[in-house]
């Protein structure tokens, strides 16, 4: 077969880029379908006019990210199971994993005896020491004169292109390099926005409950702030109509802390009422990179015509927060305005791990690393899920789609949350309240109350039963002649 | 000779760090004199019980920072220029530098033909490339789980330490780890500041001129500004009598952008005035580090009784604004309120930077790395200072005794700075303005006019000659009739 691709040999972008984008635009359009084959890297080649070995870069990058899939010995094939239609979990027929350093460290429990179901926190198991170590003192040595001057505010220029292009095929956003700031994390990022839009009297709207840290910083830059209450469709945004507010935080993917998917249905609306008020949307999609089950739902920012989404994402889930690096994609109309508040708070991070990290991403690294932990975390949160099941029977759970944490929603048959928190530890389950695992409740008090968060990103997997057994415990203790049927006898 | 060393065999302090600092006490004490010798490393191990290893290392190490002075074959010497009396240029007794990578083309101009006199920048020619690589590597392995979690807010706990105990002997200030909160830079450290000070209708006085970001900052928090002029010693405080302040901005070594030295009296009545207003004063000691001729007074914050002093040391200067790493010396009254802002405004830096500066302060190449620059800077001033008066003859300048740039204060015989500039740039030179200079003028408008600025501190001492020529055909042409007696026939 002849690939419908034509190449500008003008020296600006690589070929290896140009071939990797053209084929994969080919797939993603469907004019290779899944399953089809692919010309060997040497015809294609011959037939495009470049090297071999741009060629076989070009096929092994599409391999990596997951477009094609390789056969021993024959050409590649359209993979079956294409990344844009299910984000979550990587199918068996992903190419051989490259053999990477696992620190023995890692695999031991963090304290012993004590099982800490963190929320949020990246798993150590997986992290790619070998690869990364190997990037950052490559770019070291080729940029270091960087150490000598102020880089962008925005952010390196790289990095930020690099992030736009992820965007695209990962949550449906079309965005350029100019879009994306680079930032440190969710409070900067919430700090700008703040500081371009605050006005005597503006009020900010956030879910209740939420991510604390965003009433903080909001407040700091004297928002009026506005709860809206969450069910299971997320947040209640028809409530805007009663409550205006000037900017609107929201997690639409998962929503922080119970986990809960903002309906289609309510994006639209939510889009429909900023583009109508003037109002601005933050949509903090912090853990969207885990999708376990079903196709993830658009960004909001994918959906907005009216350039009124100020979309975060960040490396701090993916990578880890030590790293301090996250990015936001701005309307066009809020650019000059951050770009210049950022340039007043901070002068931008640190040259070094914004190179690395857009090698990691441009050479297919970053897309391999998040399909092993992807795995890593569903056999994670399947272990969770299950030993709750065996344990507590049929309860009432919510975020398990996707993410790093799940929140159980204690009925009257269970002792409080803070009481649940509080009498498992010394037995030996670190678990988390509303308020202990970074979230805040505004004016839904109870949900404090009934709302047990347990992450399962940083747990090893033969380590759930003993801390779930610790939890099962607790909960007789608390409630000893209320044990649910089905509940295996624990330990204690 | 014996020393009088005791050491605690306790496991808490390496005994090499006791030994230097022992000895150290003991130099600046003045209890071994200069050119006094030392036990050799094989009897002072004996003496204190210690391995010949940990002696040599502490040697090695009170060498490198410039207290000792090795002797082939022999002990060492205590060096007769001591580094805490002429914190400034390094003797020719310092010891033999070790081999480094120079990145050749550092050695080349920036851009050809054009002479940047640019204020502020590092030089590339002194890089320690191959000391830093293998220090970033051996943290990333050493340290690379940091990345799974958050770090300290206020910073990297070494780091802190390491900066607290260089304050000591380089500054004169008294810090514990505990007092030191890193930061990007000057923006995010008066941010912090501002953020914690801030109050209906606060007033701050800075400079006039000053650093324009300052100006920026602090009206992002609603400050008003208050300039108070500069003269030769500096800041004329004494107006803040008439004009009083609840922060005060100052850059008492090399006042920005003017290189004047705040002068000891008004050190000490700022100190006296602050301590009775209940005022805070904001050290910008941003150059410091650079001290050319003449002993550095000691900065505000070391004669701070009264805890009214924040201090501002940066990273910028001596190893690269690329690095976004600098520090504040905060108040115990300040500090719970400053890392709470911090954690609002920014969750902190990367860890791996952070840990490498710490190894690089604590294994001595960063004292190491300081005297080499020192030296550098000192030949680029000297040519400048030099190639300035063949050519314009007895100018008025300032600045010279340290920093990196110097200024010139035009009289009527020369056009004004903005002409000046202008008409250089398309000659060869790039000179700066104090508004191009990230300086700012408020009050004071016609310092705009006569004050040229020159950076010295990243232009080549071969290059010195063609820039200056530039320069004064740029002079000549502006003022024809106007050449300067003694002024060399300029080639233009």
């Amino acid at each position: 077969m002849q690939l419908p691709i034509v190449l500008a040999f003008d020296g600006k972008t690589p070929l290896q880029r140009q071939v990797f984008e053209a084929i994969r635009r080919l797939v993603l359009a469907g004019m290779i379908p899944p399953g089809h084959g692919l010309p060997g890297s040497r015809q294609l080649a011959i037939t495009l006019g470049i090297s071999r070995n741009t060629a076989v870069l070009a096929y092994q990058r599409l391999e990596s990210e997951g477009y094609l899939t390789p056969r021993r010995g024959l050409s590649p094939v359209v993979n079956v199971n294409l990344p844009e239609h299910s984000l979550g979990i990587a199918s068996t027929s992903w190419p051989a994993r490259t053999r990477r350093v696992r620190a023995a460290a890692a695999e031991r429990s963090p304290a012993p005896g004590l099982v800490d179901f963190k929320i949020g926190q990246p798993t150590a198991r997986e992290f790619p020491l070998r690869t990364w170590r190997r990037i950052v003192g490559r770019q070291l040595l080729r940029g270091y004169r960087r150490y000598l001057r102020y880089g962008d505010v925005a952010g390196d220029p790289g990095l930020r292109a690099a992030v736009a292009q992820w965007l695209g095929p990962a949550r449906g956003i079309a965005a350029s390099a100019e879009d994306i700031v680079i930032v440190s994390g969710l409070p900067q990022a919430l700090a700008l926005i703040a500081r371009v839009l605050r006005k005597p009297g503006w009020t900010a709207a956030v879910e209740d409950p939420c991510y604390g840290r965003m009433v903080d910083v909001l407040s700091d830059f004297d928002a009026t702030i506005a709860p809206i209450p969450v069910d299971s469709n997320g947040m209640r945004v028809h409530r805007l109509d009663q409550r205006p507010a000037d900017l609107v935080a929201v997690s639409p993917s998962h929503q922080f802390p119970l986990g809960y998917t903002l309906s289609l249905e309510r994006r639209l609306w939510l889009l429909q009422w900023a583009a109508g008020t003037g109002a601005y949307v933050f949509e903090d999609d912090y853990d969207s990179d885990f999708r376990h089950e079903g196709a993830p739902l658009t960004a909001l920012k994918g959906l907005d015509q009216a350039g009124r989404v100020i979309y975060f994402g960040t490396f701090s889930k993916s990578f880890g927060p030590g790293l301090r690096l996250a990015y936001i994609s701005v309307p066009a109309a809020l650019r000059t305005g951050i770009v210049d508040a950022k340039s007043r708070m901070d002068r931008g991070s640190s040259w070094l791990e914004q190179t690395a990290v857009c090698e990691f991403i441009e050479s297919g690294h970053y897309a391999s690393h998040l399909r092993r932990i992807r795995r890593h975390y569903v056999e994670c949160r399947n272990a969770l899920r299950t030993g709750l099941k065996e344990r507590f029977g049929d309860i009432d759970v919510s975020g398990i789609n996707g993410g790093m944490h799940l929140a159980w929603h204690l009925d009257r048959r269970h002792p409080t949350a803070p009481r649940l928190a509080a009498a498992a530890a010394p037995l030996g389950a670190k678990v988390y309240c509303i308020g202990q695992g970074h979230g805040r409740c505004l004016d839904d008090k109870k949900r404090e109350a009934r709302t047990l968060l347990l992450g399962y990103s940083s747990v090893s997997p033969r380590d759930y039963a003993r801390g779930l057994d610790a939890l099962a415990a607790a909960a007789a203790r608390l409630a000893p002649r209320h044990r649910p049927a089905g509940a295996r006898p624990t330990r204690a």
